[in-house]
């Protein structure tokens, strides 16, 4: 089946990234009935795109990256590579948005001539691209947001003392490192978070092999918790006070959140080809030729369509206007009613592609009939998988609806988070 | 929770029925998520229903059962059962619209002087109320519907051989008997078709351990396979001619279907008493008390109640038109236009009903948060167990929007089935 | 188009009632055209009604009217009627709602022996029995409830001094007595709120002539202003304590909303006969015979069949439990909590209903096409009537989402409103 | 309100455009009310917009126009000035497209150095260029579809004379000139059809001034007749064989209901405004402050956004699309699946844009509450207005999934239309 309409890169570094994502989806979604039944992460696929250099896509070409800047490109990656499989997409993007975030700080603080910032970010940069390690970032906390952090970060010689419970920690079986926000309680100027960077062989990690979830099996989102994990203090990056919702927040969600989206277009996207290829498929009874020519089937197929044409169009509205938010404005420097305003487009993008997805795999398995409920049907795994969506935070759908409204009415964006 | 609104059983037996189902559903929930987890069947929670009487519900008081004759208190039965556990509900539902139609046909029959034919039900029925046998009518098959089995039964010294293979065969690992539509080709007024009651341990019988599906894993709805299996005469009762759209049809199907749509239901209704006790639970953070309080989940909760007010109705209001019908009209014997009539609502209640229950899981899932996606949250599982609702046949959802537009249209009924 | 499960009376008087309503609404139909483009009231319609006694429907036989009692049954006739005219529907029924009300106080004064109270009952009841005066509920007020009127009534001798402006008086027009609820301030037990009848004609009543609105154009819903009108302490009796959600309000809201969502249906059945008949119209191009024969309207016709036999359901099952609970219950007597359920109920139902009602039409317009959309279809005054819906209050659609959630979470119910 | 992601011109002509739009549709907005009560023409408003340049947007400058050629900047100055009064947008745009489709046929022409084609553009483009003439496309005829006209034209000496029933004229009454496709029967290679340019003042032209709808009154959309009017040769350009749906029928059509499509985005847009304005407002009872703050109306608020995002997306991916499309293919060069494609895509995006600006209207109503109701509420007229949109033919809904699905599944795409 031709797609003319599909998300597409913009960029000659974007279709190289495009291009290796369905290079490598066929092979996820080989793999994809295994793991999800076993709940185990595909390592073999991981790896394959480590050495590839898919993990290092947004990467600088000069530091050993593919150079992937825009968040279109970023997407369209993750997009392609999670019509193969939904939780090794997600489980990578986990990585790639360090990618992301560093080569965003360095260009800026390059063009700034923010010299220590720059070599930090290019220290990180550098190690992303050697492809030799993985890194997670993992912010989730039980009962509480990732401005409002838990884990807490206390004053040691020669850095801190991290100790905290992470949960959904995607990513967690093959991570090398962990990215992690911090509380630094009762400083001078109020308490601050940080993001704190721990090997996982560090003293006091411990990964709880405990993600076993209705979908997205694959994904490898465990605990982790640290106990009194020992950070030096050049791998604590302070963020911003504490509980605040601030550039740092929201600039790593706006990206990694609309790629996360675009992972679950990806997984719509699957559903529908396995609708039209079934709907396509000659019969014999109770009426020979394909069951594509049954007039009464036609509704909801051009009701998929259309549900698909729109949430495209909105996850790629909302890339290019974090593209254009991004080249305007360096790391941290956006004015607040300017990021404001692209967070909660973003938001209005995020539920309702989020939606369309699972109402998209929804209608697929009707268009199927009775065969996509079986275990073995790919329908019925995508099923689950695109179920994960309106879970993946910040924010949850109902703290986003107060979120855009506030917003959208000029009242404080935080009040009842 | 208190539940004025809860759908109610409407006479002395009804009542004996709800209040079975309600002291029964607990041990039914404790067992679910273990049958869940290995798609194995609840033998224990069947053996305690059979033996108290349970799946003799619709039998006569005269004849060992608890004579339930009104479809609303049977479908009440039912939903009840299912708030505890889906997966049982619609098993010992396949065993008990047998009862309530022999029922029926021997009510029928004695009412009009039908000897024979209110002989043969009552031994049916004795059979049913002597708790000591299940029976699981098996009639879906690939590619066609029930009104077209391709499951041949050829004429033999002294009955039938039937070969033909049924799929969706719920509660088959623990039934003694099997009832299936079987075409006997080539008489002199035309192909028909019969009911076969065929003993499980006759020669020729298979039952496929191949039930792994996405939900109702504890349905036990394996393939059930005919290998030139002997039926004697007597155990093949006519039905009537083979392909058309006819009262054995109609008549089964409206009242299995509305029992059926109870079990959704049911299983609706139990991922909102989830919902409703996770919010009036108290919190600490981010905000002291019940989650309850928060008003942006306010709206979410009252479409929640919604959904489920116009699903008990829908469900409640069929169920007593088929209770008119039935009262009124003996076993096929009503007009044509009058049963097309009552069996095109039901086609849109079984519709609405199915979809307000996906909903309404849905949203409770959505109230819960990330919690109800874990496999061990009792959410996910009904998540899954409510998909199955529109795969109950006949009609799918597409067949059916068709044929509610037909009859409502005044154009053939079975015209593009 | 037979049609066999609309809503139907259960009581001889209720057959009554709808075939009068069923006799009057033909006439209703053809003025209805005329009176929506002029704004006018249907005065000729309302007459016709009034002598022969539809307007008399909740009185007692014994006291002149036609005996309806149960609120099933009154849905029914406005129901009937409404299919006819929407505007003249809602507008007979804020003077039926008297009779109603009168009637329910009066079984239940009778039946508790206190006599003062079956006495005044009986008084208004033997006028509005004589059929020689119209009377119009107007209770809405600008920017408050039904609970917390800004009209004032003031003590002076031998009775009050009223003062006050309503909007939304439907059936002002012809209406020889208003009734509106006011509050008296400042007495030793708190403010409290009286319902005061007042003769049209009473000095410092004025109606202005303002209804001017999308839709029910022809309802007469004009301002009706108080200055200084003297209310004789008989004709203002006491409904109880001021702002706070009593029996009073929950018991006329809702036996009256049913009703006025009983007309919404009314008006959606209206637009969907439209729809059928054009669909089963002969057309000659470009596909000769019956529009209907075309497969791809028949998803949209049965989704048009889903949501009414949806929204009957819903309505029926509420109407039939308001008449359990105004049956097990005396006039203000029941439990609070069981008159929060079944208000609660309620509210879902009347949500749901005018929600179907809009979607109905809408869905007619799409069936009959461009031509729908002319001023002189009668689709297009539908299409308009039917929105009227939501704004019936109390309450909003929003406030009732916030009602229907505190009620189902067991917080206050008022907070908020 | 700032509204930082409303659709945005992408040229130096289109920023030009959308200034002008927006500085006339604050004097269209004033004069709505009045012309559409009256369901008169807003003359005063066209001849501005003419005198102005505004009609001559997409005529190349050199010819006298604004140069707008991309669909996009032609669709964002439709949707602008739609913000001021859909029913003038939808007018002048019935002159406008003539304007684009002359351009892309002359540039196309040009480029191909198809000099008699290039020609005969280019004396259309002058005339437009010089604002003198106001020229109105008039295709729809009550049923059939634009690509089977009944309208005649039959060959005589030096032309041809036309004959047919026209409807939905827009902009009528001040059109000096008519564009309608009529079918010339029983020439050597089958019936075709061409494109006549009528003048307004020709023998045989009647304008039935019968315009009288539910909304858009003020579009001037009336019958137009002809009988047996002449039109020379030169005035009646071939487009193709009469019944199939070709080029000029797709590349018109696509360009031509973007922008209808942007003008109901543009209604929605205006209703949004009222509603946030409204919101914003203080208010003094029950609570004080804006009503914004009431987080009951936080959830309704943001689906709006939701749907106004996604709408915007969806309509900008297409119009991008569409510029593509042109900016690649000659006019009526381009390979027939790629039309077929985009034109699907179209399809989606028209039915997805004209439902959710219905959505934002109706949602825009419900926050404003009962004034949005009254006749001079702007809101109630923007909900007539809007509920025009899925009658812009071709195609109605019905048709458009038709359509889609069978583009979707590689059947016919005319096939069953």
């Amino acid at each position: 089946m031709r797609d003319r309409f599909e998300l597409a890169p913009i960029s000659p570094a974007g279709r190289r990234l495009a291009e290796l994502a369905s290079r490598h989806a066929p092979d996820c979604a080989a793999r994809s009935e295994r793991h999800d039944r076993e709940g185990s992460f595909p390592v073999e696929s991981l790896r394959a795109l480590q050495s590839d250099g898919f993990l290092a896509a947004c990467v600088p070409e000069e530091l050993g990256g593919l150079g992937v800047e825009s968040v279109v490109d970023y997407a369209v990656g993750i997009n392609r590579l999670a019509r193969g499989d939904g939780a090794t997409a997600i489980a990578v993007n986990m990585h790639m948005i360090s990618g992301w975030l560093n080569a965003y700080i360095w260009r800026s603080a390059v063009a700034r001539g923010q010299e220590e910032r720059a070599a930090r970010a290019e220290s990180i940069l550098r190690l992303l691209g050697s492809r030799s390690v993985v890194i997670a970032s993992v912010n989730s906390e039980a009962g509480t947001l990732p401005h409002r952090p838990r884990t807490e970060a206390v004053r040691v010689d020669g850095g801190f003392r991290v100790s905290g419970h992470k949960i959904f920690g995607t990513l967690s079986p093959v991570a090398d490192l962990f990215m992690s926000l911090a509380r630094v309680k009762g400083e001078a100027h109020g308490d601050w978070m940080g993001s704190a960077v721990v090997p996982r062989d560090s003293p006091g990690v411990e990964v709880v092999e405990n993600w076993d979830a209705l979908g997205m099996r694959a994904s490898g989102s465990n605990d982790v918790i640290y106990r009194d994990c020992f950070v030096p203090e050049e791998r604590f990056v302070p963020v911003g006070p504490w509980g605040v919702l601030g550039h740092g927040f929201y600039e790593f969600t706006l990206t990694n959140h609309i790629c996360l989206s675009a992972a679950f277009l990806g997984v719509a996207e699957s559903a529908r080809a396995l609708a039209l290829d079934h709907l396509q498929k000659e019969q014999k009874e109770p009426r020979p030729g394909p069951r594509a020519q049954n007039p009464l089937l036609h509704p909801p197929v051009a009701e998929l369509e259309i549900d698909l044409a729109a949430a495209r169009a909105t996850l790629e509205r909302v890339a290019r206007a974090a593209d254009d938010h991004f080249t305007e404005h360096g790391f941290g420097e956006s004015p607040e009613q300017d990021l404001l305003d692209v967070f909660r487009e973003f938001q209005t993008a995020k539920l309702f592609v989020q939606r369309k997805a699972i109402e998209i795999v929804d209608r697929a398995m009707t268009l199927v009939g009775g065969g996509a409920y079986m275990a073995r049907h790919p329908l019925s795994r995508l099923y689950r998988d695109v179920r994960a969506g309106p879970f993946m935070q910040p924010f949850s759908p109902n703290e986003a609806l107060g979120f855009i409204a506030r917003v959208t009415l000029g009242l404080a964006p935080d009040d009842g988070l």
